[in-house]
């Protein structure tokens, strides 16, 4: 099942059912309004959404139409939570490396994770609005679940039975201001700005065999100014799964429904499968050159985040935001 | 006006309405059912739920019953976002000082700041459930503040006009994971289980002139198994007020109706004052008497958090919480 949320002015804006292949929608007028309403109540009413989407799919429902992801919202426009994992280590190695940091060994054991802004997300084609270019802005490409109630000190393996929906994320983070937040001792915060998610989120079931053991198997791809930037395989080099990340979430308290999941940026080892944030980019040129060559992004520079499934079909939509200054808009 | 939300079985609770004197409360019917509606559209709907406060405090409320704290979940049972600061600079100068550790100058100039959970608050006298001791369970009393929407980039005056709602809250912490946490470089994560709050939120004007400059100008009442060890006036030590609390958030981000933002440990220089968490109290002992004796909290232990305004009355109500065991709910 594939579902988006379409903006009507409100805050949360209107729950929408889309086909299979992403081209016809259907209100899900009489069910739910809300996907938190969705997510808050998910055995009773995710099958009647599921017959919708059947409906849908065999061109019967009475009243779709066309869908138009630039209508979307984030699938949840604001969320309860926002945990961002950093569990593709390649990612972590290779910024480290480029300023001459060992990996420490207690970031095999234990992912890395931080909590982020969930009050106020980017729509899939939203505009993304910095004031100052010099706070070096970056993309993100990432993997994300939406999940229901997972009660405190429930192990990975249970905790991925959790995941309710899948989407895809564009963590914007503003680089230069990273390593005077990271000093100060308590984690990101103005470095982190609103985060986009995909114009569908989808249940597990709509990946079919490339959701295997809380991972993703396919490739995540950028392209930044129209240009292929990432092709990066989602799946093996994820350190720590779905489940584990929800489970770390889960030791000290209570995950409740509605919560959002990032799995951190998509890294690879092969380096010709590109990147998946300009940040390690520039680590390679750092690694490889002695100093970084290229550089953020720009006000006018476009970002699109996809995935095709194995038909060749995108699966979620794409992202696909501008970088623009605040009296633009 | 004094708000608070009760137990009804649901994630959001029912809103009630509270007198002054917190002797009486009547559901908000009519008006709105969540505290979260009426911060999203607080305009036309404070009005109404300030006539049913005025009628109640008049004795004239038609439906008004006995107020009963233990009946509350937090105001806001679950919020978009929980940022809290760590405004009184004495505090973290304290558990600086015992480890050896200097205040670096940016700490003046700029608010400490992390992003907690916000999908499962605890309510004011709810048990608070740890499945480890060794983990080190300490109470932190603080001052927090709901706010209505704030735009991207604006200065801490004006974003002082942002605040809709005060209330108390206790932020739980997990005193030993927060080493290996912050050594990690993400800030907090599991040291920073489930918050909890005090029964009422009230608006601004209940506070006369103890609300002056972003601050609250009493004393916050710490009483930990029934011995008061903290009374720290929480006014004139803040270092950053709320209005700039919200700017630092705001400063690459819109902040959404519904934000609760902390203000940290109140903490005073004056040790006679007492503390507002145990780990001050430590920091203390260490930097007196080379090591510290106070252990951190056990099963069964309580915590009580309270402010009394001018006229003797409890303000808040009181945080009242125990100390527990999983298995023993």
């Amino acid at each position: 099942m594939k579902l988006a949320t379409y903006k009507d002015g409100s805050r949360d804006g209107q729950l929408v059912v889309v086909s299979r292949d992403l081209s016809t929608a259907h209100y899900a007028n009489g069910i739910a309004t809300r996907l938190q309403q969705v997510l808050d109540d998910w055995n009773f009413l995710s099958p009647q959404l599921e017959d919708l989407y059947t409906t849908l799919n065999h061109g019967k429902a009475r009243h779709a139409f066309a869908f138009e992801p630039r209508q979307c919202m984030a699938p949840l426009p604001r969320a309860y939570q926002w945990a961002d994992g950093s569990a593709y280590l390649n990612h972590v190695e290779l910024v480290r490396k480029a300023r001459g940091a060992d990996m420490p060994e207690s970031y095999f054991g234990d992912p890395l994770m931080y909590q982020g802004g969930s009050d106020d997300f980017l729509g899939p084609c939203d505009d993304a609005v910095f004031a100052n270019l010099d706070w070096g802005v970056d993309f993100e490409a990432e993997v994300a679940v939406i999940t229901g109630d997972v009660a405190m000190g429930t192990p990975p393996n249970e905790a991925l039975d959790g995941v309710r929906l899948i989407m895809l994320a564009n963590d914007w983070s503003l680089r230069n201001l990273i390593p005077n937040e990271l000093a100060k001792g308590f984690g990101f915060f103005q470095s982190k700005p609103a985060t986009a998610f995909s114009p569908v989120a989808v249940t597990p079931d709509e990946l079919g065999e490339a959701w295997q053991g809380g991972r993703m198997h396919l490739a995540l791809q950028s392209t930044w100014n129209g240009r292929k930037v990432g092709l990066c395989d989602a799946g093996p080099e994820m350190t720590f799964h779905f489940g584990q990340l929800i489970a770390h979430i889960a030791k000290t308290r209570n995950v409740r429904a509605g919560s959002i999941v990032g799995s951190g940026t998509v890294s690879n080892k092969d380096w010709a499968k590109g990147y998946s944030c300009i940040a390690e980019k520039r680590a390679i040129e750092m690694i490889e050159q002695g100093e970084p060559k290229t550089a953020f992004m720009q006000y006018g520079d476009t970002i699109r985040i996809e995935v095709k499934g194995p038909d060749g079909l995108s699966l979620f939509g794409a992202i696909d935001q501008t970088v623009c200054e605040p009296d633009s808009q």
